[in-house]
């Protein structure tokens, strides 16, 4: 404990709300800091080129010394995928702390990327770990990967209680039970402010258990004398499971294909989360040289990924696997929103190859989601008993819904939070407000390297919708337009060849009579204006204008 | 009936398969050609700036004289929208033989473009319309479009049943019952081919009737103390009867809020289809006078398209609308596949503002779609009892659900047809085999001009991706190179602003040493080779190369 107590605790969303990825939270004292998961996540429609996106932490640029440590609820990508990207840029030596499982992904990420693993910490569940003014405890929930988390989280201010993606599932695959016991205790001792996952928060009733999907593959691969491939998210450990033990029941042998799913499965089956029954699992070349109704691939890319094993091998691209008219691919995932056209287009490709291809419109059961629907939302409300609650992980409207269930549970209206951009402050006697706002840029990762900068990402969005022009300007020593060149890229003048003769015409008599030379920033813009308004009015079109003036 | 017998019956997509839009098909003899429908579409992912699309015509280019009229069976865009662009490229005065209301739309449709509607003909229920070797009747079905129709035709090599867009709804809105009568009878007398609607294949059992949307309807209306806006297909006039009539009831009063709604309801209202209770419609103005609770607006842009009204009045840029917090907006459509990110962006934003949302993913029955499932494609094949299938209007995996179910139903698997750019063709004694491919291109509407050049829409792709960069070159009279600029758009070189000198310096190097007055274009294809090694090389990127080359 500081010397002097302090005053406020402040929780700041770097990421994680209003939207699904980029999962980083902020708790800070007078004296500390802790931070909840680093996540990563995909621009919006629109931004193109680039790899990835993750939080703005400019926030913490003057706080390092006061960061005691990261706690991390679970190992998917919007949890974790952020620290090879975030980590260089903080103070050295900032631990981690976290479960066995987001521990042996986060290590071998931190291989590729030549982190040093050693600021990793596996902790035990209900054990506090003791940062500053914070005391956190990890209690087991179930979800769509095995080990995750929630958080106690003990504070001056009073107790925050963490519940980031979760589902109550009371027949889980290969996972322990969600700790209830912790639940209903931490409200009994109260819990201030609940913040609390809300992507399914649309859904009515319960979420389906993981276990039902034992059944599903069961149908799926009865009977088939072809091969089998399932493809499910890569961390789905729980699915890949059961797939496995559907295989083995079948007596199919399983290859694993994709670089993630290798990965995943390897760190899971040492670390006890996936038991691979013995002489199962057999290379993928050998494979091939199987009956077919003997084989079964387990391959990534469910989200119809460009460039993941399952695209690869539909298109033919795949250098090792090739698949067969009739043999069987089960989508064991819903498409993530804004995957549904590379899915569909996969689906679409596999079809015209003549696979067989099973898949979540045809059968539901395919698929479970890992995240609670409304009914297990107020469960958790229930459980921990919150004066405040904050939705977290979704966007605008699962936050809205979300609000709809906490009233229903009896907390009033101002008491559900969804801090946007800002800081949310606990203040002694646990009064709870809006704090100051935070300005929050995006934050690219584009060819490896971090980018802040929008501007290059607009002039591409622009340049999609409207395609580009180069204006070449020769001029005299004495000022005069010597020679113009008008170069459009991306734009059809092919359509209206006399309307392309027509604009080099009337820019030519207006520029003619400018002066140039002067001032060079000024002309480039009056080229600009007089070439876009020239192209609306004559094609229709409004490209980015490029500029280049060559004096004698 | 021509004096020499035709050889055989082609026909021919040049739309709706393999995909869901631009629905247009050739039935030809050797003598007599007729069209059904003629569609518009929307590019797909990865295409931008582009209006539109409609289908490809060529093949009908030397055969105008053969063409002998249209028959629409619906008044909807993708069966519809093409005849715009698609009329002033035919031989004049081709008739266009439909029902009544895609009469109506059309009409209005060539009003806006300046086409002659002399030649929309409208045609009564199985009333024979004769075409060179073909006579077709129109016979009513349901659909989410009043007046749709199935073509019996009867052709010297056997009779088609054209089944486009459907449902069998026992209980339609507005609409005749789906005229089954004719159905099994053209069965009894032989149907050598049934195309049909496939789109839901995928789905089990049978799809809802139209008439549960109005219960839907009265739950979101009750209760309901401020304004209240139902969002639906601007064509889907059984939806806007409903949303009137429940209106009515609830004491509001209506005004319609869009272009395509507005005139939509107008045509159906003047045919006779909209029945629009006395005193309830005011127009829009006047509507913000009245006390909220007695507020309705039926307002066009369910699909969350930009521009369109509702995502105008979310944005705050609609010069007439406005909604308060605490309005309702009922979304009464599903996304259309594609349309998810923007339908769900819409719905975010109308949340942020306050807006009360109610959509398919929280309460299902807002919707119910205006195609056959399954069971109910199933009972097209029991009562049609077709030789040959070819599934329409869907893509590769409905076809191939719409297969499986063909087959379920007896029929051989190699009578399951799914002409993809090629011709099916029907040969006396009812043989049905595939025909010549042809070869059929993208054409595009673009600033309201057509197009079938995709290089540079392919640029706008690139540039999009990976950005451009002008590359100007100065030359000196002898040849050598006098200077070098390299101007990169989209191209974020800030990153690593030493790699961008790097580039400069190796390709000074580089092309210094070559004579580029000689062969200019051989010298701008050097230069974009070399720029894009040395962009991929350093900054990761591989921007579209424009390169000028400027001698003294």
């Amino acid at each position: 404990m500081n010397q002097f107590p302090t005053t406020q605790i402040k929780i700041t969303p770097l990421g994680g709300t209003p939207n699904v990825h980029d999962n980083m939270w902020v708790y800070e004292s007078d004296n500390d800091i802790f931070i909840v998961d680093c996540g990563m996540g995909f621009p919006d429609e629109g931004v193109s080129g680039v790899d990835l996106t993750i939080p703005d932490i400019s926030y913490l640029k003057d706080k390092q010394s006061k960061i005691r440590g990261f706690v991390v609820t679970h190992g998917h990508e919007d949890h974790i995928g952020g620290f090879p990207y975030i980590i260089p840029q903080m103070r050295e030596g900032i631990p981690i702390y976290t479960s066995k499982l987001a521990a042996g992904f986060l290590k071998e990420k931190f291989r590729e990327f030549r982190i040093d693993a050693k600021i990793l910490n596996v902790v035990k569940d209900r054990q506090p770990i003791m940062l500053g003014d914070f005391e956190i405890k990890m209690i087991p929930v179930t979800h769509s990967v095995p080990d995750t988390k929630h958080l106690i989280i003990k504070t001056p201010m009073g107790n925050i209680y963490h519940g980031s993606d979760f589902k109550f599932d009371w027949t889980p695959v290969g996972q322990e039970l969600p700790d209830i016991q912790s639940m209903t205790r931490a409200g009994a001792e109260g819990v201030v402010l609940l913040l609390s996952d809300c992507l399914r928060s649309e859904k009515a009733g319960y979420s389906l258990s993981e276990a039902i999907v034992e059944d599903s593959f069961e149908r799926e691969f009865r009977g088939e004398t072809n091969r089998v491939v399932v493809t499910t998210m890569s961390s789905n450990i729980s699915r890949i499971q059961q797939a496995l033990w559907v295989a083995k029941r079948n007596n199919r042998k399983v290859a694993f294909v994709g670089f993630s799913v290798e990965r995943n499965v390897k760190v899971a089956a040492e670390l006890g989360f996936l038991n691979i029954p013995p002489r199962l699992i057999v290379d993928k070349k050998k494979m091939f040289t199987l009956p077919k109704d003997e084989q079964c691939l387990i391959i990534a890319g469910s989200q119809g990924q460009m460039g993941s094993s399952l695209e690869r091998i539909a298109t033919g691209d795949h250098k090792s696997v090739k698949l067969d008219l009739g043999d069987k691919v089960i989508f064991s995932a819903d498409p993530i929103p804004g995957n549904e056209s590379n899915v569909y287009r996969l689906i679409d490709l596999l079809s015209t190859h003549g696979i067989n291809v099973s898949y979540s419109d045809i059968s539901s059961d395919l698929h479970v989601s890992g995240h609670a629907s409304s009914m297990e939302l107020m469960m958790l409300m229930a459980m921990t008993k919150p004066k405040y609650v904050i939705p977290t992980g979704g966007t605008h409207r699962h936050n809205i819904q979300y609000g709809k269930l906490a009233v229903k549970m009896g907390i009033p209206e101002d008491h559900i939070l969804m801090p946007e951009n800002q800081s949310i402050v606990i203040e002694s006697g646990g009064i709870v407000h809006f704090g100051d706002p935070i300005d929050l840029k995006n934050v690219y990762v584009e060819s490896g390297l971090i980018t802040q900068d929008d501007a290059h990402i607009l002039d591409r969005k622009m340049m999609f919708q409207e395609g580009a022009v180069v204006v070449v300007l020769g001029l005299h020593k004495a000022g005069g337009l010597k020679d113009l060149d008008i170069i459009p890229k991306g734009v059809n003048v092919q359509i209206d060849p006399v309307a392309m003769q027509t604009i080099k015409e009337q820019f030519a008599t207006v520029m003619g009579a400018q002066d140039m030379t002067r001032d060079r920033l000024y002309s480039k813009d009056r080229i600009s204006k007089e070439i876009s308004r020239l192209f609306i009015e004559h094609i229709g079109k409004n490209p980015v204008v490029i500029p280049i003036i060559i004096e004698e």
